[in-house]
């Protein structure tokens, strides 16, 4: 099944030039047609086109499935952007095809990068949405200190994957799914040069449960998508 | 920590051209130096360099940590080659992280792609069981037909992610580790375009266990991380 992604105008459906020039010139989609749109908020909707050109479809609303490909928990990934961001963007796309609501990048003390190309980000995402037939697009937001990402308000299970140093027991993540019993999830996961102890200090204190990830030592894209895995994988 | 990649021969341990170089040029190691060295069978390997050059260097073996990065489970995975086959090795590299046994390519009636790049594989391997302070580097078969992977004797929980029409019931993975207490597992994951029915029909009479992964649309290599993934959160 094709997917197009559209802004929606009230009854309309209006594809952006990319997305026009895939449904006019790729799949010659005619005036009449009728296609699978999602906007990115929740819905699929099947609409018919009304104008078709290479640079913009315009088309009707005729049925509205609210809710498609939603998933029953929300989830929050702050993940620290990796040094070679390619890295970052796969976790993105996978993160997005199993199911996740919120990314936060955010920027260690330790970071070795501190942007991401937001474009890009959202265009891995409406693909990987398109791809995995989900109307929600996860929210992105702009990157932030991890110390700012503490510090700011946090609901349901938070953990953070650290490795502490002496005292501090760590669940493992997969025990901390199963104590549980709510479906909001809050999950940090620092850059390769890891947390600095300040920050994890930071976490503990604002009430971060601190896990690990079991016993193979894994890049941070996949430490991340690793704790994706192990919501959906409750919810499975 | 540096991990180089070496041939053990008898109590020494012989690094390629592409590690000596590393070795020699990037990290300036001289004769007398200690490197860490691991040969892909499973031990970890304290070595004092005796030779270095940009070409070739050599070294004496002077302790053995053997089994270093193993998991308590045996798992191969047969998944059809990706149509772009950087999913496939970005799969494997993942599952490298993550730990897994064996790797099969397996090519379906349906499959895109009959063919993968060997070499890039083992290297992707290796990067990865450096990365991740594994031992063992996971076998690769060579690619082989569906038919033929499914004849071929397999021990443990057999699993075919598959969308099953009509009768078949299918577990979802999560319960099927659930319900299997040895830590033998196999998992045969699909190509793009699926198992042809016929193939998914051999694997029943076979004795796999049908399975899903979710209600998520995975692409190929999302779907095998995913089984990867079940597995490792297991043993977490």
């Amino acid at each position: 099944m094709e997917v197009f992604y559209a802004s929606r105008e009230g009854g309309e459906a209006l594809l952006g030039p990319e997305e026009s020039l895939h449904a006019a010139r790729v799949l010659r989609h005619k005036a009449g047609d009728e296609i699978n749109v999602i906007d990115g908020v929740g819905s699929l909707f099947v609409v018919r086109l009304t104008e078709v050109s290479k640079r913009e479809c315009r088309g009707t609303i005729l049925q509205e499935i609210p809710g498609w490909g939603s998933h029953p928990y929300r989830l929050t990934m702050a993940v620290c952007p990796t040094k070679n961001l390619e890295r970052f963007e796969w976790f993105a796309e996978k993160a997005a095809e199993l199911g996740v609501d919120r990314l936060v990048p955010v920027i260690g003390e330790r970071s070795e990068r501190e942007s991401v190309n937001m474009e890009r980000l959202r265009r891995v995402l409406i693909s990987a949405c398109k791809q995995s037939y989900k109307g929600r697009l996860p929210e992105v937001s702009e990157p932030q200190s991890v110390r700012d990402f503490i510090a700011s308000p946090a609901e349901g299970l938070k953990a953070i994957a650290y490795c502490f140093e002496g005292e501090t027991r760590r669940l493992s993540f997969a025990d901390a799914l199963r104590d549980y019993k709510g479906d909001t999830y809050t999950v940090l996961i620092g850059p390769e040069g890891d947390f600095s102890p300040e920050e994890a200090g930071l976490a503990l204190a604002a009430g971060f449960l601190p896990v690990h990830l079991g016993s193979s030592r894994l890049r941070t894209e996949t430490a991340a998508l690793t704790a994706v895995e192990g919501v959906y994988f409750k919810y499975m």
